[in-house]
């Protein structure tokens, strides 16, 4: 056995992945501390050498498995997903650098990578999107069409929500959500362009539509995948019996005849 | 083969098709270009110059569509759909058509009626309506007589929101989506009617409880049309074989019989 | 043919049927067209000649039935329905009782009993009630704890939210939708009582559970019902045949056996 | 027959079970005329003696139920239910304990474990619980992340949102419920931070996407239950019928054969 195989096989130890699912979730703890001013304040410097010794310990982790598996490491989605997890916080986050620190707490999602429950959850998750895929394409032309259209409609009047097209997509991913869009958003619209019900309660009823489908279209799927895995082995077991029986006796009636 | 076998063969090509997706996609980013007030100062211009050049497009590929397929053209629902977008772009729109000008973004809807996958999902949409019918019919009457009752009962002190009957439908529209429905609606106005939600509690109820079977509705026909065209299939071979070998036993012992 | 049978077949026509739906139809435009002012300053009298005209002949229509079924008129469950909402509009308004004239638009309704496809999905919402009964009753019981111990808790300090029962549970249904529940209701409370969120967020969770459950369980009856419709019918044809064949299959080799 | 077991068999009654949910519901109604204060102020004392005797019939019942089964009675999840519910109940609520004091109407949940009918729907619910676990636990890391992320993003000029990792959890917890999600809370910060979008407009698809998952799992699961329960009797009879008859005629033929 290679070094390389042993380094394999003790990564894939229970022991070794269970410790890890115990330093990410003392990682997560000590990141959760962080963000409480009076803990900094008194054990500052503690909660950071502790930081560092979980990334110590990640970068150890990757890099045996790196080692392990060679270039087939990067064959892999969820290793590459550790990897980025991983690196984002070697980078340097120095200066007004804060939301790369913020995202060191993204370490946490290795927790779905380590633990096969979780990943499987995810990996379910991930499979629905390729099917949702045209409908997420209509929802995309029905909101860049939507957005040209109030820009033009009513960028003028109402720079701050339909300035431009950023902004106005953002107004009516709300106005999709519900929140606040008549006494919010339309009826200030109404006061200026009395008719601007007509554009806003069909791009509801659309979107809602849209949504709905997506919700179709999954609980169909989800569905189907269980009926299909539960039901046809046991029917096809069933069939194929019965045809053989029947084969059976058709050659015994054979035989009678001859 | 005729020039109008050839044109229509032209238009059937993959190249055509990818081509007018293209011009479609290009197309879409000019008319967003249009809403950057920076832009068009600059280029206005040219990029007016280059929507143009998609129109022209569009009316040559359905000009030789039209050509080649006569009046039998008129029988499709997207080509009329495609001759009514293009149509709405070449009304001119001086003076205060701003609205005209605005639909001209409705052209980027032609990539449905161009891509087949798009194109599938939203015959699906539409064809799932008519099972709707009933219940749609059903909601309108609810919103015919809950803004009949409501411009009667509140109409008077709440002029903004129950004014006439249009104000009425789009607030309990609104009502409806539980947008602001209690702080911004029945709140205020139960300061003045202490009564008024024994009217748009058992209104909701009643609007959301149509809704949820609208979307029962769906669910159950989807999953009985996706059930159908995967079980049947293998279910019915099954059964033709069963019986066929059944029917053959039978005739076999009648000859023995014999 | 008795007087009351030949009156039965002549409200049985199709033709009867059909004019009542216009009367009821040209009742609704009547009574839209009344909640306009400018319409009733104008045609005011008209209006209500025409409104007790159709009045006069729903009533006509009803004694009709009612002299042609007798007793047994009051056994269906429409008939009943169609009898109220007539009698309603008979009983003199005057006065402030002005709800009771808004009412009358409630005669719209009577196109459900009329007409067979809306009737039926009337009937499909109200046979969906009983299943859901028990979530309903669990429902009434957390809302009856929700209020108590909400006016119990909040009521001196938020005598308008929750100052009797009836305003804590109409304040809890509005949380139920989510509508300002947290902006409007929950953060205000929170500076008063910092641990409000220990009530609202559970309250929340359970409730839109069982609204979810109320939701899977009328999904999963009306699926029950589709499938066992479509399919056994098929299924239990085929396993007739196949059994039917066995049998004579079986006679027949007793029949060689001897 | 023992004490014990005579008092088990008086417990089991019909008689008994509708005593204790005639005293339950007497019981609720007091209580909610406990929250009356004119009510209070004219029979203060009789009430609270009512509530008195309400609660020693339960302590009666609860000690005769604990003598019939003994320490079984602790394995009995409803039981140890009803045992905690009269518990509290039964600690002085002193001085500003008036939390305590409201959760005496949590005696009312107690019909629950006495109505079979309700019972069954709540256990229907905690049975459905852990298949949802992973999804639950998936969403606990989301929003654990996304307190500390936000906590540290926004924390320093929205204290009164973002301060700690508890007031960051309820935010987001309310901007899952889409309440004031925009014009609430995202938009006062986008003006301080104009990329706050990037953060919550993922958190709001991550989150709604999980929710719907979860509805999907309940829905696919009960579904199957339900499918399985109905379906596989009628076929598993039918197909031990078909195959037992396959057999008699093999049978049959082997000994014609012979």
């Amino acid at each position: 056995m290679t070094l390389r195989q042993r380094t394999a096989a003790l990564l894939n130890m229970p022991l070794t992945r269970n410790l890890i699912v115990g330093v990410i979730v003392f990682n997560a703890v000590i990141l959760g501390l962080e963000t409480s001013g009076q803990v900094m304040t008194r054990f500052g410097g503690f909660i950071t050498f502790l930081d560092r010794l979980c990334l110590s310990i990640f970068v150890i982790e990757l890099s045996a498995k790196l080692f392990a598996h060679g270039h087939r490491f990067f064959r892999g989605g969820w290793n590459i997903f550790d990897f980025a997890i991983v690196g984002v916080s070697l980078v340097p986050g120095g200066g007004g650098m804060s939301v790369l620190r913020a995202l060191r707490i993204l370490r946490v999602l290795r927790v779905i990578s380590v633990v096969p429950s979780l990943r499987r959850v995810v990996e379910g998750f991930i499979t629905a999107l390729p099917g949702m895929g045209s409908v997420f394409l209509l929802m995309g032309i029905v909101f860049y069409i939507g957005a040209v259209m109030a820009t033009k409609l009513f960028g003028d009047s109402f720079p701050h929500w339909f300035g431009d097209l950023g902004q106005s997509a953002y107004t009516l991913f709300q106005i999709m959500t519900l929140e606040s869009w008549s006494m919010g958003i339309v009826r200030p619209i109404m006061e200026v362009y009395p008719f601007a019900w007509a554009f806003f309660v069909p791009f509801i009823m659309v979107t809602t539509f849209a949504v709905v489908n997506l919700l179709v279209g999954l609980i169909v799927n989800s569905m189907q995948d269980a009926h299909a895995a539960e039901d046809h082995a046991a029917t096809d077991a069933h069939r194929d019996e019965v045809m053989a029986k029947l084969v059976a006796i058709e050659k015994r009636l054979e035989q009678l005849g001859k």
